[in-house]
Parts: structure tokens; C-alpha cells; sequence
């Protein structure tokens, strides 16, 4: 974790940078180790890293920081110690508040975006990462699994994921990646159908997508099932789905452009006549954040590389009938890119 | 709900706006009915307000807003859709990318923040939202009662946690309020100590911080107990807090400042000689976040007024030894305060 922050040291002079100030937790934790959960702040200048906190995380702070820390009463004092800074590099994510605040009461005179220099670090994941990862992958399968078994005819939606999160913590996750959803029938047409108190009906499509949170590290999976036998249709729109999904991981590989990843799971969906159904991109990037770089999709020209982590989730969604989505978590390897979750896909 | 609306195109004209774009989910939320989990923009202009919302959002929008949607497909089609507007009101929050974007592309050319705006309508909760928060409270109570029976020699406190958030959800809740904290032993001396793989031990003093999301809206309460029999200094600080927490709640009144209120407890445990061992503000509002105005703090001087929702949550953390608080969650009426958990108090 320290070459982490080394590396932001070397930036400050590439940049003509005075000092870097973080806010946003994924990044303060990537670089301190540390958590805080009212807000912690991660000034780096030549002479090293300095984590301040309020004084009610000192002591948390503290015990998980690889940093020095230090703690503050109120905003002000912080702004005491960054007087003499002129040029100061910040996060895109920092707020307009925060940056006004930053230029009346601290002094600073002027501020660079350094989410590259991040984003270049984070995007490709060290073995400590992809093994964190891993299990938060299998957690999610689990997790999935139980999922399949708890969808039956009559059950609310919310109860299904009030169990499977339940499952997830009992082993290990701290919490889940996101709102798990359970979408079925119509809702599975909503790609962000978070589970409701909708009753699963007999027929239904169901878009079952859940991730752990695991020692700070996300996965993202998911499956669609039917409630008793499909229909032509849904058979259909499954295999089509599971086509350009199982086509997308084969593809996937080092010196691709995240955009070429996107068109072949697209492309495929187009020429079954459903493009115009399948309303986002094919992935993202997963890690300390359930999306990040890089964006799989039309406008991302990131060269994929070993050590990325993404999803790959094509999608149809017909209104009112229903969708589906088939998503697993990979990780890009020196010559291909290997499915960390690993759940069966051939379920409808 | 429209109402409210319209008292955002009101502001227009008093603050020389040409229109107001709001970018949190929960102003969004308010205002719309809507919560595109993948992000929404609010648009107000003098001509009414527009929600602006990614495609796979398009279809669940359409259902929860009060609002028309539009849907766009890249951030570009949205900064078109602004072109023409000069002074432009913006949250406080919204992200300074954001803001550089919204001058390049959209050629906005002035922003003032509308917080204040905002926060004057959201700081006083209609009948409606109080019932909802009424819920909500009920849930936590429920919640916290089943966790004071779950915490037992030898279990993990992550162990507790997941067993009261799925109660949490059977009973109605969308998720919890924030990470729960079952915090044991020396780790109740941390005021945000999230559960974690920790056993709980006896004679360990075990903080439980726990709150529900209902319909949108937050509940929050904490209780500490003992397992097994309470030492002389576990029973002392625990009558200290208890003392400081039943004065503040008994106070609490409209009229009053929010420093007031917070000096209230305050002053009764620097009385007895812990004041340093307070290291947190009193309290915080409660709503659609689980923290927002006003803070009863030190620094706040917002008079209190009926229909404001408020934590009294006074606490004492001696590193090492152990911590005691005790949280409710109440409302501000006519002539007193109301509490809204309601759990009983006396527990060591």
C-alpha cells in the first residue's frame, strides 16, 4: 500500500503540484488504508501523506491507517494547514462547496483534476486486490444460488433479498455492493428494478443482480430465471442474451478497446432485430466501487489489460413483458480474461 | 408534492435564476417522486420542471414521477437541452467536473447555490413525511429490541447485524439507514463501530446504532447495554449519558437554538467530568438523509421549529475502557418534542 502513495508523490512534481487533497472514501482508503465514515481527508505534499479526521474517527482512524493522522474539531483548523498551498491537486468528485470553501478559507490558488493519475493506479488490480475480489465473487455466488432456490410463486420480491443479504453477510460480506434486485415479471424490464413488494407471479421473468461488499472490494452478478416454463419468447430473448454474453467473455482480452468489447455483445443482439431493447452499456469496471473504470461501452476507448476487473451484462428489456440480463465478473489475464463469478448461466 | 415544485419556480425570480438543476438524489426525489438509482437531473425552469434521466432509467421514472422525463442516451444530449441558460441555480453538493462541464458544454455562464432554498422547504417535515418517519421509527425500535436480545457471549457482532437488518427489511424496510453499529467491548469506544467479526465478550459494553429506510425516509436510534452484571464505572457513565440525554429530549422546544439544545447535554456530562470524552455534536437532522439540517452542535444557530426531526444522541468513549450512547430519534411540536423511537432508556 505504500508504493500507492509513493506514486502520488512522484506526481506532484509531473504536475506542478503543490500538494493532492482527497475526499472521496474509495481513494482514501486506497491510499491510507483507512475508512472513516464521517469523512477523512488525504493531504499529500512532498513531505508525505497526512490523514486528517474528525476527532470522533481518531481513534478508528488510528488503528487502520498506514498513514500519519490527525484529527480536527472543525473544518477551519483544516483549512489553517493547508494555508501556503497555491496549486492543489483534486479529485473531479470534490464539490462545488468544497472547492469555494477551498479558495476563500484555505487560500488555494488554483486547482488540477488528478483522476487520471487514480484512475491509472486503480484500474489495474494486484494479485492482494484480485484474491479480495475473488471471494467477494464467490460470496456472490452464493448468494445467487439461494437466490434461485428462494424465488418462488407468491413470494414478495423484498423478502427474497431481505434472505439472500442476509446469506451474503452471515458469510463474511460487510454489506451488499448495491440495492440487490429481484425484478419480476413486468419489473424485469426495468434494469434497475430493485426489489419491491411486488409477489412473484407464476410465468414471470426474473432478474435476480446482487454483489458483496467484501474488506472494501465489490462483485456483481447476475442471473434471470422463469418461474415455472417459459414461453417461446422468453426462451427466445434468453438465448440471445446468454449468446452475446458467453461470445463477450471469449472475446475479452488484453489490447481490446473497451468500446470493441461492447459492439461484439451488441452487435449480436442487433442482428437477432432487439438493439434498440437493449438500453445500456455492456459493463464496468468493479473494485472499491461497484462502477468504475473502465466504462465498457461505446464511448470508452480504454485498452483493456491484464489485472482489469469488469462485468460483461448485455440486456434486452421489452416494457411491460419483461427482460433479461446475464452478468458475471472477470478479470482480464495475460491472454484472455477468466469468469470470477461462476454461477451456471443455462437456467430458462 | 407539486407544491413544491412550485415554490422552486418562485425562487427563480427572488434569486435572478433562469433556472435551477438539481443533481442529489434525494432533491430529486423530493421534488419529483422519482429515484433513478442511475442518477437524475431535475431541470426547473420558469416553463415548469423536467426530470432528465438515462435510458435504462426511462420506464420506472415515467411511473414515479410527478414530473415529465426525458430520457438521454450520453451527458452531451443533456447539455444541449441547457444551452441558453446563464445564471444557473445548482446544489452545493454537485461535483466540481460537474460544474466545468456544465460551462464548457452547456455555456452556462454564473451559479449560485439554491442550499438554502432547499433546505428551508426540507428542514420542516409535512403530516405526510412524519407518518413515514413514524414508520420508520417503528421499525428501528423493532430492530433494536431483537438486537438486544441477539448480543450474547461468544457471537460475532457482524453476526447481530445481519440478523436485525433482515428483520429490518421483512418488516417493510427498504434497506438499512446506514452500516449498522454493534460495537463491543473496547470498540463501543469508537462512535462509528461498525459491526465486525469481533466476538462479543461478558462484561463487554456493546453499542447498537442501528436505523431503518422506509418509503424514502430515515429512522435512527442507538442503545448500550451490558453483558452480564455492569461494573461501578460502566453503571457511572451510563447514568451520565442517560441523565444528558433524558434533559435534552425534556428541552427540546421551538424557539430554542440548535447550539442550545446541544449545550444542554453538554454541560451535564462536562459537569461530571467527561466532557472530553464527548466527541461528537449532539445530533443531526433526520429525513429523506439520515444526516441533515440542522446539526445540534456548537455551530449550528438554527432555531428549532415545529416539524423538525432531530437525533438527541449524547455519548462518553473512553479509549481502551469502553462507550456509552444513547440515541432517540424525535420531532419538534407545538410546545415540547415528541420522541419517535421509543424504547426504553433504562438498560444498565
Amino acid at each position: 500500500m505504500k508504493e500507492r502513495v509513493e506514486k502520488l508523490i512522484e506526481s506532484l512534481e509531473k504536475n506542478n503540484l503543490d500538494a493532492i487533497f482527497l475526499t472521496k472514501a474509495p481513494n482514501v482508503y486506497y491510499f491510507s488504508g483507512a475508512s472513516p465514515l464521517a469523512g477523512g481527508y488525504l493531504l499529500v505534499t512532498k513531505a508525505g501523506p497526512t490523514l486528517y479526521v474528525p476527532e470522533l474517527e481518531y481513534e478508528m482512524a488510528k488503528e487502520e491507517s498506514i498513514v500519519d493522522v490527525e484529527k480536527f474539531k472543525r473544518m477551519d483548523e483544516l483549512y489553517e494547514k493547508l494555508k501556503g498551498i497555491e496549486v492543489l491537486g483534486v479529485e473531479g468528485t470534490i464539490s462545488y462547496s468544497f472547492i469555494a470553501d477551498l479558495k476563500e478559507k484555505a487560500k488555494i490558488k488554483e486547482f488540477k483534476k488528478i483522476d487520471d493519475t487514480i484512475k491509472e493506479l486503480r484500474i489495474i488490480k494486484s494479485r492482494e486486490e484480485l484474491e479480495i475480489i475473488e471471494k467477494a465473487c464467490e460470496i456472490a455466488d452464493k448468494a445467487v444460488m439461494a437466490a434461485i432456490e428462494e424465488v418462488t410463486e407468491g413470494k414478495r420480491e423484498r423478502e427474497v433479498a431481505a434472505k439472500v443479504e442476509y446469506l451474503m453477510k452471515m458469510n463474511g460480506a460487510e454489506k451488499p455492493a448495491f440495492d440487490t434486485i429481484i425484478a419480476s415479471g413486468y419489473r424485469s424490464a426495468l434494469p434497475h428494478g430493485v426489489a419491491s413488494d411486488k409477489r412473484i407471479e407464476k410465468g414471470d421473468l426474473v432478474v435476480i443482480d446482487l454483489g458483496a461488499l467484501y474488506n472494501h472490494y465489490n462483485s456483481d452478478i447476475t442471473r434471470t430465471i422463469v418461474v415455472g416454463s417459459p414461453s417461446d419468447k422468453q426462451k427466445e430473448i434468453y438465448e440471445i442474451v446468454l449468446e452475446a454474453q458467453k461470445k463477450a467473455v471469449e472475446a475479452a482480452k488484453p489490447g481490446m478497446t473497451a468500446k470493441e468489447l461492447d459492439s461484439i455483445a451488441r452487435d449480436i443482439i442487433k442482428e437477432y432485430g432487439y438493439g434498440e431493447y437493449f438500453i445500456h452499456s455492456l459493463g464496468h469496471g468493479v473494485g472499491l466501487e461497484i462502477h468504475e473504470w473502465p466504462r465498457i461501452s461505446q464511448y470508452d476507448e480504454t485498452i483493456l489489460k491484464e489485472g482489469m476487473v469488469i462485468t460483461i451484462e448485455p440486456g434486452i428489456y421489452i416494457p411491460k413483458f419483461g427482460g433479461v440480463r446475464i452478468e458475471d465478473t472477470i478479470v482480464i489475464t495475460k491472454s484472455g480474461a477468466k469468469r470470477l463469478t461462476k454461477t451456471e448461466r443455462e437456467l430458462i
